[in-house]
Protein backbone atom coordinates (compact mmCIF):
# COMPACT_ATOMS: atom_id res chain seq x y z
CA UNK A 1 0.00 0.00 0.00
CA UNK A 2 2.85 2.42 0.75
CA UNK A 3 4.88 1.60 -2.40
CA UNK A 4 1.76 2.16 -4.34
CA UNK A 5 0.74 5.73 -2.57
CA UNK A 6 4.51 6.22 -2.93
CA UNK A 7 4.59 5.32 -6.76
CA UNK A 8 1.29 7.99 -6.80
CA UNK A 9 3.53 10.65 -5.68
CA UNK A 10 5.84 10.23 -7.81
CA UNK A 11 3.89 10.00 -11.27
CA UNK A 12 2.29 13.48 -10.24
CA UNK A 13 6.14 14.93 -9.68
CA UNK A 14 6.95 13.46 -13.44
CA UNK A 15 3.44 14.85 -14.67
CA UNK A 16 4.35 18.02 -13.38
CA UNK A 17 7.90 17.61 -14.66
CA UNK A 18 6.43 16.58 -18.25
CA UNK A 19 4.40 19.75 -18.27
CA UNK A 20 7.15 22.45 -17.53
CA UNK A 21 9.53 20.28 -19.92
CA UNK A 22 6.36 20.94 -22.62
CA UNK A 23 5.76 24.73 -21.81
CA UNK A 24 9.60 24.55 -23.05
CA UNK A 25 10.98 28.33 -23.17
CA UNK A 26 7.73 29.67 -21.94
CA UNK A 27 8.16 29.07 -18.51
CA UNK A 28 9.82 32.39 -16.13
CA UNK A 29 13.27 31.49 -15.93
CA UNK A 30 15.70 32.85 -13.16
CA UNK A 31 16.98 36.59 -13.85
CA UNK A 32 20.26 35.48 -12.43
CA UNK A 33 23.23 36.20 -14.21
CA UNK A 34 25.45 33.47 -14.93
CA UNK A 35 28.80 36.15 -15.31
CA UNK A 36 28.70 40.02 -14.57
CA UNK A 37 31.60 42.18 -15.66
CA UNK A 38 32.43 45.92 -15.17
CA UNK A 39 34.53 48.26 -17.82
CA UNK A 40 35.19 51.00 -19.12
CA UNK A 41 35.58 52.35 -22.73
CA UNK A 42 36.61 56.19 -23.72
CA UNK A 43 35.31 57.12 -26.61
CA UNK A 44 37.60 60.86 -28.81
CA UNK A 45 35.42 62.48 -31.36
CA UNK A 46 37.92 63.63 -34.12
CA UNK A 47 36.91 67.12 -34.69
CA UNK A 48 39.40 68.22 -37.68
CA UNK A 49 42.47 69.26 -35.00
CA UNK A 50 43.09 66.03 -33.28
CA UNK A 51 43.65 63.07 -35.37
CA UNK A 52 46.54 61.26 -33.71
CA UNK A 53 44.05 61.21 -30.34
CA UNK A 54 40.84 60.61 -31.82
CA UNK A 55 39.37 57.09 -31.49
CA UNK A 56 36.45 58.01 -33.68
CA UNK A 57 34.87 59.78 -36.42
CA UNK A 58 31.55 61.14 -38.11
CA UNK A 59 31.22 59.26 -41.07
CA UNK A 60 27.39 60.49 -42.37
CA UNK A 61 25.36 63.38 -41.14
CA UNK A 62 22.41 64.83 -42.33
CA UNK A 63 22.30 67.46 -44.96
CA UNK A 64 22.57 70.34 -42.64
CA UNK A 65 25.86 69.05 -40.46
CA UNK A 66 29.14 68.12 -41.46
CA UNK A 67 31.84 65.74 -40.36
CA UNK A 68 33.73 67.57 -38.02
CA UNK A 69 30.86 69.08 -36.00
CA UNK A 70 28.40 67.23 -34.20
CA UNK A 71 25.26 68.58 -36.29
CA UNK A 72 22.64 70.42 -34.79
CA UNK A 73 18.96 69.27 -32.93
CA UNK A 74 20.95 67.26 -30.58
CA UNK A 75 23.56 65.32 -33.37
CA UNK A 76 20.39 63.79 -35.01
CA UNK A 77 21.66 62.08 -38.00
CA UNK A 78 25.13 61.78 -37.15
CA UNK A 79 26.73 58.31 -37.58
CA UNK A 80 29.80 57.70 -35.53
CA UNK A 81 32.50 54.93 -36.08
CA UNK A 82 34.72 54.10 -32.90
CA UNK A 83 37.76 51.69 -31.99
CA UNK A 84 37.56 52.69 -28.18
CA UNK A 85 39.74 51.62 -25.60
CA UNK A 86 37.98 49.28 -22.92
CA UNK A 87 39.63 49.94 -19.26
CA UNK A 88 39.14 47.94 -16.34
CA UNK A 89 38.77 51.74 -13.93
CA UNK A 90 37.88 55.40 -15.28
CA UNK A 91 41.33 56.18 -16.09
CA UNK A 92 41.78 56.82 -19.86
CA UNK A 93 45.49 56.25 -19.47
CA UNK A 94 44.93 52.72 -17.64
CA UNK A 95 46.05 49.40 -19.53
CA UNK A 96 43.71 48.55 -22.09
CA UNK A 97 42.17 45.12 -21.75
CA UNK A 98 40.46 45.60 -25.07
CA UNK A 99 38.68 47.50 -27.55
CA UNK A 100 35.07 48.56 -28.27
CA UNK A 101 34.54 48.49 -32.07
CA UNK A 102 31.23 49.34 -33.95
CA UNK A 103 29.22 52.37 -34.88
CA UNK A 104 26.32 54.81 -33.26
CA UNK A 105 24.00 56.96 -34.89
CA UNK A 106 22.11 60.14 -33.23
CA UNK A 107 18.39 59.36 -33.79
CA UNK A 108 16.31 61.87 -32.05
CA UNK A 109 16.19 65.86 -33.24
CA UNK A 110 14.74 66.68 -29.52
CA UNK A 111 17.02 64.98 -27.37
CA UNK A 112 20.06 62.83 -26.97
CA UNK A 113 19.83 59.68 -28.06
CA UNK A 114 21.50 56.76 -30.12
CA UNK A 115 21.29 53.67 -31.04
CA UNK A 116 24.44 51.23 -30.84
CA UNK A 117 25.76 48.23 -32.81
CA UNK A 118 29.09 47.34 -31.19
CA UNK A 119 31.74 44.71 -30.23
CA UNK A 120 34.21 44.55 -27.46
CA UNK A 121 37.07 42.67 -28.55
CA UNK A 122 39.57 41.03 -26.45
CA UNK A 123 43.00 39.45 -26.77
CA UNK A 124 44.78 39.12 -23.73
CA UNK A 125 45.70 36.28 -20.92
CA UNK A 126 42.73 37.29 -19.34
CA UNK A 127 40.15 37.19 -22.00
CA UNK A 128 39.79 35.93 -25.62
CA UNK A 129 37.08 36.49 -28.32
CA UNK A 130 34.26 39.05 -28.54
CA UNK A 131 30.99 39.97 -26.83
CA UNK A 132 28.62 41.97 -29.58
CA UNK A 133 25.75 44.49 -28.05
CA UNK A 134 22.84 46.33 -29.51
CA UNK A 135 20.55 48.41 -28.73
CA UNK A 136 19.02 52.10 -27.91
CA UNK A 137 20.77 54.16 -26.10
CA UNK A 138 18.61 57.18 -24.35
CA UNK A 139 21.76 59.06 -23.06
CA UNK A 140 20.48 60.93 -21.03
CA UNK A 141 18.96 58.75 -18.58
CA UNK A 142 21.41 57.72 -15.29
CA UNK A 143 21.40 54.15 -16.84
CA UNK A 144 20.36 52.58 -20.75
CA UNK A 145 20.26 49.00 -20.64
CA UNK A 146 21.35 47.49 -23.89
CA UNK A 147 21.22 43.65 -25.30
CA UNK A 148 23.93 41.34 -25.55
CA UNK A 149 23.36 39.94 -28.45
CA UNK A 150 26.32 37.20 -28.86
CA UNK A 151 29.57 36.02 -28.14
CA UNK A 152 32.76 34.61 -29.69
CA UNK A 153 35.34 32.65 -27.93
CA UNK A 154 35.28 32.98 -24.25
CA UNK A 155 31.65 34.43 -24.57
CA UNK A 156 30.82 32.09 -26.87
CA UNK A 157 26.92 32.11 -27.22
CA UNK A 158 26.46 34.79 -24.65
CA UNK A 159 23.41 36.70 -24.51
CA UNK A 160 22.40 38.98 -21.82
CA UNK A 161 22.19 42.69 -20.81
CA UNK A 162 24.30 45.57 -20.37
CA UNK A 163 23.70 48.48 -18.01
CA UNK A 164 25.39 51.92 -19.49
CA UNK A 165 26.45 54.63 -17.61
CA UNK A 166 27.83 58.25 -18.91
CA UNK A 167 30.63 58.50 -16.51
CA UNK A 168 32.05 61.68 -18.04
CA UNK A 169 32.46 63.52 -20.99
CA UNK A 170 33.85 66.53 -21.59
CA UNK A 171 32.27 68.98 -24.51
CA UNK A 172 31.56 67.53 -27.36
CA UNK A 173 34.93 65.64 -28.37
CA UNK A 174 35.45 63.16 -25.23
CA UNK A 175 33.18 60.64 -23.15
CA UNK A 176 33.77 57.49 -20.87
CA UNK A 177 30.99 54.80 -20.61
CA UNK A 178 30.74 52.74 -17.82
CA UNK A 179 29.35 49.64 -18.98
CA UNK A 180 28.03 46.64 -16.30
CA UNK A 181 27.67 43.74 -18.50
CA UNK A 182 25.62 40.66 -16.66
CA UNK A 183 24.98 37.93 -18.97
CA UNK A 184 21.95 35.20 -18.77
CA UNK A 185 22.77 32.67 -21.13
CA UNK A 186 26.41 30.95 -20.52
CA UNK A 187 27.51 27.96 -22.69
CA UNK B 1 4.15 -7.27 -8.78
CA UNK B 2 1.85 -4.82 -9.67
CA UNK B 3 4.18 -2.15 -8.02
CA UNK B 4 7.36 -3.66 -10.04
CA UNK B 5 6.01 -2.82 -13.26
CA UNK B 6 4.90 0.44 -12.42
CA UNK B 7 8.43 1.41 -11.24
CA UNK B 8 9.52 -0.24 -14.71
CA UNK B 9 7.46 2.14 -16.29
CA UNK B 10 8.48 5.22 -14.55
CA UNK B 11 12.63 4.39 -15.15
CA UNK B 12 11.68 3.88 -18.69
CA UNK B 13 9.90 7.55 -18.90
CA UNK B 14 13.02 8.74 -16.56
CA UNK B 15 15.57 7.44 -19.25
CA UNK B 16 13.36 9.21 -22.42
CA UNK B 17 13.28 12.41 -19.95
CA UNK B 18 17.10 12.15 -19.39
CA UNK B 19 17.64 11.28 -23.29
CA UNK B 20 15.87 14.71 -24.41
CA UNK B 21 17.65 16.72 -21.58
CA UNK B 22 20.86 15.69 -23.14
CA UNK B 23 19.95 16.02 -26.96
CA UNK B 24 19.43 20.04 -24.89
CA UNK B 25 19.35 22.81 -27.87
CA UNK B 26 18.78 20.72 -30.26
CA UNK B 27 15.86 19.08 -29.89
CA UNK B 28 13.02 20.77 -32.39
CA UNK B 29 11.28 23.04 -29.90
CA UNK B 30 7.27 24.19 -29.70
CA UNK B 31 6.72 27.28 -32.40
CA UNK B 32 4.06 28.90 -30.19
CA UNK B 33 4.94 32.00 -29.07
CA UNK B 34 5.13 33.02 -25.19
CA UNK B 35 4.09 36.91 -26.42
CA UNK B 36 1.81 38.50 -29.03
CA UNK B 37 1.75 42.06 -30.28
CA UNK B 38 0.79 44.65 -32.97
CA UNK B 39 2.00 47.74 -33.51
CA UNK B 40 2.33 50.45 -36.43
CA UNK B 41 5.18 52.77 -37.14
CA UNK B 42 5.32 55.85 -39.41
CA UNK B 43 8.20 57.22 -41.28
CA UNK B 44 8.05 60.56 -42.61
CA UNK B 45 11.75 61.13 -44.55
CA UNK B 46 13.36 65.07 -44.86
CA UNK B 47 12.74 66.16 -48.09
CA UNK B 48 14.58 69.56 -47.76
CA UNK B 49 11.36 70.72 -46.62
CA UNK B 50 9.82 68.98 -44.22
CA UNK B 51 11.70 68.94 -41.78
CA UNK B 52 9.49 70.24 -38.77
CA UNK B 53 7.35 66.92 -39.78
CA UNK B 54 10.09 64.54 -40.52
CA UNK B 55 11.08 61.68 -38.41
CA UNK B 56 14.34 60.94 -40.22
CA UNK B 57 17.00 61.57 -42.61
CA UNK B 58 19.26 60.53 -45.15
CA UNK B 59 22.83 60.73 -43.56
CA UNK B 60 24.36 58.25 -46.04
CA UNK B 61 24.26 57.91 -49.65
CA UNK B 62 26.34 56.29 -52.43
CA UNK B 63 28.77 58.88 -54.74
CA UNK B 64 25.46 59.04 -57.02
CA UNK B 65 23.54 60.12 -54.45
CA UNK B 66 22.41 63.23 -52.03
CA UNK B 67 20.68 63.77 -48.51
CA UNK B 68 17.25 65.07 -49.52
CA UNK B 69 16.24 62.72 -52.39
CA UNK B 70 16.46 58.92 -52.46
CA UNK B 71 19.02 57.50 -54.47
CA UNK B 72 18.18 56.32 -58.41
CA UNK B 73 18.86 52.11 -58.45
CA UNK B 74 16.26 51.33 -56.23
CA UNK B 75 17.93 53.72 -53.45
CA UNK B 76 20.75 51.52 -53.16
CA UNK B 77 23.00 53.09 -50.80
CA UNK B 78 20.74 55.44 -48.85
CA UNK B 79 21.39 55.56 -45.51
CA UNK B 80 18.59 56.41 -43.50
CA UNK B 81 18.43 57.61 -39.42
CA UNK B 82 14.86 56.99 -37.30
CA UNK B 83 12.80 58.58 -34.34
CA UNK B 84 9.58 57.17 -35.65
CA UNK B 85 6.19 57.26 -33.83
CA UNK B 86 4.59 53.94 -32.45
CA UNK B 87 0.84 53.37 -32.39
CA UNK B 88 -1.49 50.48 -31.67
CA UNK B 89 -3.62 51.51 -34.82
CA UNK B 90 -2.64 52.75 -38.46
CA UNK B 91 -3.48 56.26 -37.42
CA UNK B 92 -0.71 58.46 -37.62
CA UNK B 93 -2.19 60.91 -35.38
CA UNK B 94 -3.08 58.17 -32.87
CA UNK B 95 -1.61 58.88 -28.83
CA UNK B 96 2.04 57.31 -29.74
CA UNK B 97 2.89 54.21 -27.28
CA UNK B 98 6.18 54.24 -27.91
CA UNK B 99 9.31 55.35 -30.69
CA UNK B 100 11.19 53.16 -32.80
CA UNK B 101 14.59 54.35 -33.33
CA UNK B 102 17.38 53.15 -35.43
CA UNK B 103 18.80 52.55 -39.16
CA UNK B 104 17.57 51.34 -42.39
CA UNK B 105 19.77 50.66 -45.53
CA UNK B 106 18.35 50.55 -49.29
CA UNK B 107 21.39 47.28 -50.41
CA UNK B 108 20.42 46.20 -53.97
CA UNK B 109 20.32 48.13 -56.97
CA UNK B 110 17.81 45.86 -59.16
CA UNK B 111 14.75 46.12 -56.41
CA UNK B 112 14.11 47.80 -53.13
CA UNK B 113 15.37 45.63 -50.31
CA UNK B 114 17.00 47.47 -47.27
CA UNK B 115 18.75 46.25 -43.95
CA UNK B 116 16.95 47.27 -40.85
CA UNK B 117 18.42 47.81 -37.00
CA UNK B 118 16.16 49.49 -34.55
CA UNK B 119 14.56 49.51 -31.58
CA UNK B 120 11.57 49.86 -30.10
CA UNK B 121 11.37 51.79 -27.32
CA UNK B 122 8.49 52.16 -24.48
CA UNK B 123 8.17 54.44 -21.39
CA UNK B 124 4.47 54.22 -20.30
CA UNK B 125 2.31 52.76 -18.52
CA UNK B 126 1.73 49.83 -20.27
CA UNK B 127 4.90 49.25 -21.24
CA UNK B 128 8.52 49.98 -20.53
CA UNK B 129 12.16 48.70 -21.82
CA UNK B 130 12.80 47.92 -25.23
CA UNK B 131 12.57 45.42 -28.10
CA UNK B 132 15.53 45.28 -30.13
CA UNK B 133 15.36 43.86 -34.06
CA UNK B 134 18.03 43.09 -36.87
CA UNK B 135 17.28 41.63 -40.54
CA UNK B 136 16.62 41.94 -44.15
CA UNK B 137 13.57 43.76 -45.10
CA UNK B 138 13.06 42.74 -48.95
CA UNK B 139 9.70 45.04 -48.90
CA UNK B 140 8.53 44.27 -52.24
CA UNK B 141 7.11 41.10 -50.69
CA UNK B 142 3.84 41.35 -48.60
CA UNK B 143 4.92 40.53 -45.86
CA UNK B 144 8.68 39.77 -44.32
CA UNK B 145 10.37 38.64 -41.39
CA UNK B 146 12.83 40.33 -39.11
CA UNK B 147 14.66 38.85 -35.98
CA UNK B 148 13.52 40.01 -32.56
CA UNK B 149 17.32 40.10 -31.19
CA UNK B 150 16.87 40.76 -27.53
CA UNK B 151 15.36 43.08 -25.30
CA UNK B 152 14.91 45.02 -21.73
CA UNK B 153 12.78 46.08 -19.14
CA UNK B 154 9.35 44.94 -19.50
CA UNK B 155 10.83 42.19 -22.45
CA UNK B 156 14.09 41.22 -20.92
CA UNK B 157 16.15 38.76 -22.85
CA UNK B 158 13.10 38.44 -25.26
CA UNK B 159 13.99 36.44 -28.68
CA UNK B 160 11.64 36.00 -31.62
CA UNK B 161 10.27 36.87 -35.26
CA UNK B 162 8.65 40.38 -36.22
CA UNK B 163 6.56 40.09 -39.43
CA UNK B 164 6.58 43.64 -40.95
CA UNK B 165 3.95 44.85 -43.59
CA UNK B 166 3.92 47.61 -45.62
CA UNK B 167 0.49 49.05 -44.42
CA UNK B 168 0.56 52.65 -46.87
CA UNK B 169 2.97 54.64 -48.33
CA UNK B 170 3.25 58.30 -50.15
CA UNK B 171 5.44 58.75 -52.53
CA UNK B 172 8.69 59.03 -51.56
CA UNK B 173 8.01 60.74 -48.06
CA UNK B 174 5.64 58.73 -46.13
CA UNK B 175 5.86 55.24 -45.66
CA UNK B 176 3.40 53.30 -42.42
CA UNK B 177 4.51 49.66 -41.41
CA UNK B 178 2.50 47.27 -39.77
CA UNK B 179 4.85 45.05 -36.83
CA UNK B 180 3.75 41.72 -35.72
CA UNK B 181 5.45 40.89 -33.00
CA UNK B 182 5.76 37.02 -31.60
CA UNK B 183 8.25 35.97 -29.00
CA UNK B 184 9.13 32.59 -28.26
CA UNK B 185 11.60 32.69 -25.54
CA UNK B 186 10.03 34.95 -22.71
CA UNK B 187 11.81 35.27 -19.17
CA UNK C 1 11.85 -3.96 0.64
CA UNK C 2 13.09 -4.50 -3.21
CA UNK C 3 10.27 -1.76 -4.41
CA UNK C 4 11.04 0.91 -1.76
CA UNK C 5 15.13 0.73 -2.46
CA UNK C 6 13.62 1.19 -5.99
CA UNK C 7 11.61 3.77 -5.27
CA UNK C 8 14.49 5.51 -3.50
CA UNK C 9 16.55 5.09 -6.51
CA UNK C 10 14.10 7.03 -8.44
CA UNK C 11 13.50 9.83 -5.75
CA UNK C 12 17.43 10.30 -6.29
CA UNK C 13 17.47 10.58 -9.81
CA UNK C 14 14.41 12.73 -9.54
CA UNK C 15 15.97 15.32 -7.06
CA UNK C 16 19.26 15.25 -9.77
CA UNK C 17 16.97 16.09 -12.24
CA UNK C 18 14.79 19.05 -10.63
CA UNK C 19 18.78 20.30 -9.49
CA UNK C 20 20.00 20.31 -12.95
CA UNK C 21 16.41 22.03 -14.36
CA UNK C 22 16.55 24.62 -11.48
CA UNK C 23 20.23 25.39 -12.86
CA UNK C 24 18.56 25.86 -15.56
CA UNK C 25 20.63 27.90 -18.53
CA UNK C 26 23.56 28.47 -16.20
CA UNK C 27 24.88 24.85 -17.21
CA UNK C 28 27.65 24.21 -19.05
CA UNK C 29 25.98 23.60 -22.56
CA UNK C 30 27.46 20.66 -24.99
CA UNK C 31 29.13 22.67 -27.98
CA UNK C 32 28.12 20.49 -30.52
CA UNK C 33 26.35 22.18 -33.25
CA UNK C 34 22.78 21.65 -34.54
CA UNK C 35 23.25 22.19 -38.14
CA UNK C 36 26.91 23.61 -40.07
CA UNK C 37 27.05 25.15 -43.38
CA UNK C 38 29.47 26.30 -45.69
CA UNK C 39 28.93 29.30 -47.97
CA UNK C 40 31.06 31.82 -50.02
CA UNK C 41 30.27 35.46 -51.17
CA UNK C 42 31.76 38.06 -53.18
CA UNK C 43 32.24 41.42 -52.89
CA UNK C 44 32.75 44.05 -55.86
CA UNK C 45 33.06 47.57 -54.21
CA UNK C 46 32.19 50.62 -56.52
CA UNK C 47 35.28 52.78 -58.09
CA UNK C 48 33.68 55.19 -60.58
CA UNK C 49 34.41 52.88 -63.29
CA UNK C 50 32.69 49.69 -62.51
CA UNK C 51 29.29 50.32 -62.05
CA UNK C 52 27.43 47.51 -63.81
CA UNK C 53 29.63 44.66 -61.83
CA UNK C 54 29.57 46.63 -58.21
CA UNK C 55 28.09 44.65 -55.97
CA UNK C 56 29.02 47.24 -52.92
CA UNK C 57 29.18 51.18 -52.51
CA UNK C 58 30.65 53.52 -50.01
CA UNK C 59 28.17 55.73 -48.48
CA UNK C 60 29.91 57.23 -45.31
CA UNK C 61 33.42 58.31 -45.21
CA UNK C 62 35.43 60.21 -42.97
CA UNK C 63 35.75 63.98 -43.54
CA UNK C 64 39.24 63.11 -45.65
CA UNK C 65 37.51 59.95 -46.68
CA UNK C 66 35.47 59.96 -50.57
CA UNK C 67 32.61 57.32 -52.29
CA UNK C 68 34.80 55.84 -55.07
CA UNK C 69 38.26 55.35 -53.13
CA UNK C 70 38.58 53.49 -49.67
CA UNK C 71 39.97 55.97 -46.98
CA UNK C 72 43.68 56.33 -46.23
CA UNK C 73 44.42 54.69 -42.58
CA UNK C 74 43.14 51.60 -43.59
CA UNK C 75 39.46 52.41 -44.79
CA UNK C 76 38.99 53.81 -41.11
CA UNK C 77 35.36 55.47 -41.46
CA UNK C 78 34.26 53.80 -44.38
CA UNK C 79 31.06 52.55 -44.21
CA UNK C 80 30.11 50.30 -47.23
CA UNK C 81 26.62 48.82 -48.05
CA UNK C 82 26.86 45.58 -49.75
CA UNK C 83 24.14 42.94 -52.09
CA UNK C 84 26.83 40.59 -53.03
CA UNK C 85 26.16 36.55 -54.26
CA UNK C 86 26.72 33.78 -52.34
CA UNK C 87 27.47 30.56 -53.85
CA UNK C 88 28.39 27.01 -52.92
CA UNK C 89 31.97 27.06 -54.13
CA UNK C 90 35.00 29.69 -54.16
CA UNK C 91 33.53 30.69 -58.10
CA UNK C 92 32.27 34.16 -58.30
CA UNK C 93 30.68 32.70 -61.64
CA UNK C 94 28.62 29.97 -60.09
CA UNK C 95 25.18 29.92 -59.84
CA UNK C 96 24.41 31.95 -56.70
CA UNK C 97 22.33 30.43 -53.99
CA UNK C 98 20.90 33.47 -52.12
CA UNK C 99 22.59 37.31 -51.51
CA UNK C 100 24.58 38.42 -48.70
CA UNK C 101 22.89 42.03 -47.88
CA UNK C 102 23.79 44.62 -45.46
CA UNK C 103 26.82 46.69 -44.42
CA UNK C 104 30.21 46.79 -42.88
CA UNK C 105 31.91 49.30 -41.86
CA UNK C 106 36.02 50.29 -40.91
CA UNK C 107 36.40 50.71 -37.34
CA UNK C 108 40.42 51.18 -36.95
CA UNK C 109 43.23 53.49 -37.92
CA UNK C 110 46.29 51.26 -37.10
CA UNK C 111 44.99 47.84 -39.05
CA UNK C 112 42.06 46.82 -41.17
CA UNK C 113 39.38 45.99 -38.95
CA UNK C 114 35.40 45.85 -39.53
CA UNK C 115 32.44 45.42 -38.10
CA UNK C 116 29.53 43.96 -40.10
CA UNK C 117 25.58 43.84 -39.40
CA UNK C 118 24.30 41.72 -42.32
CA UNK C 119 21.84 38.61 -43.29
CA UNK C 120 21.81 35.56 -45.71
CA UNK C 121 19.18 35.89 -47.62
CA UNK C 122 17.82 32.81 -49.49
CA UNK C 123 14.84 32.39 -51.73
CA UNK C 124 15.13 29.03 -53.42
CA UNK C 125 13.86 24.88 -53.34
CA UNK C 126 16.95 24.37 -51.71
CA UNK C 127 16.62 27.33 -48.42
CA UNK C 128 14.00 29.88 -47.83
CA UNK C 129 14.52 32.67 -45.03
CA UNK C 130 17.09 34.47 -43.53
CA UNK C 131 20.02 34.03 -41.34
CA UNK C 132 20.86 37.36 -39.70
CA UNK C 133 24.85 37.98 -38.55
CA UNK C 134 26.59 40.85 -36.09
CA UNK C 135 29.73 41.07 -34.88
CA UNK C 136 33.48 42.37 -35.32
CA UNK C 137 35.89 41.35 -38.39
CA UNK C 138 39.21 41.63 -37.76
CA UNK C 139 40.50 41.20 -41.22
CA UNK C 140 43.74 40.40 -41.15
CA UNK C 141 43.66 37.05 -38.61
CA UNK C 142 42.77 34.23 -40.66
CA UNK C 143 39.96 33.12 -39.46
CA UNK C 144 37.12 35.64 -37.70
CA UNK C 145 33.96 34.67 -35.56
CA UNK C 146 31.02 36.74 -35.43
CA UNK C 147 27.62 35.69 -34.09
CA UNK C 148 24.22 34.46 -35.82
CA UNK C 149 21.51 36.55 -33.82
CA UNK C 150 18.65 35.29 -35.35
CA UNK C 151 16.96 33.28 -38.05
CA UNK C 152 13.39 33.17 -39.74
CA UNK C 153 11.98 30.62 -42.62
CA UNK C 154 14.30 27.40 -42.34
CA UNK C 155 16.36 29.35 -39.89
CA UNK C 156 13.46 30.15 -37.33
CA UNK C 157 15.10 31.47 -34.51
CA UNK C 158 18.93 30.70 -35.00
CA UNK C 159 21.90 31.10 -33.07
CA UNK C 160 25.50 30.17 -33.31
CA UNK C 161 28.60 31.41 -34.40
CA UNK C 162 30.01 32.26 -38.34
CA UNK C 163 33.95 31.91 -39.03
CA UNK C 164 34.85 33.99 -42.20
CA UNK C 165 37.84 33.41 -43.83
CA UNK C 166 39.02 36.24 -46.51
CA UNK C 167 39.48 33.51 -49.88
CA UNK C 168 40.92 35.76 -51.92
CA UNK C 169 40.58 39.45 -52.59
CA UNK C 170 42.29 41.83 -55.54
CA UNK C 171 43.23 44.72 -55.32
CA UNK C 172 40.77 47.47 -53.15
CA UNK C 173 37.88 46.03 -55.51
CA UNK C 174 36.97 42.48 -55.09
CA UNK C 175 37.17 40.08 -52.45
CA UNK C 176 35.52 36.65 -51.22
CA UNK C 177 35.11 35.52 -47.93
CA UNK C 178 34.19 32.12 -47.09
CA UNK C 179 31.83 31.59 -43.75
CA UNK C 180 31.70 28.53 -41.93
CA UNK C 181 28.03 29.00 -40.27
CA UNK C 182 27.48 26.21 -37.05
CA UNK C 183 24.20 27.14 -35.64
CA UNK C 184 24.03 25.42 -31.73
CA UNK C 185 20.62 26.80 -31.00
CA UNK C 186 18.18 25.01 -33.64
CA UNK C 187 14.16 25.38 -33.32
Amino acid sequence: MEAKRSLLAILTILSFLSISTAAGTRKIRARKPCKSMVFYFHDIIYNGMNARNATSAIVGSPQWGNRTILAGQNHFGDLVVFDDPITLDNNLHSNPVGRAQGFYIYDKKDIFTAWLGFSFVFNSTRHKGSINFAGADPLMNKTRDISVIGGTGDFFMARGVATLMTDAFEGEVYFRLRTDIKLYECW
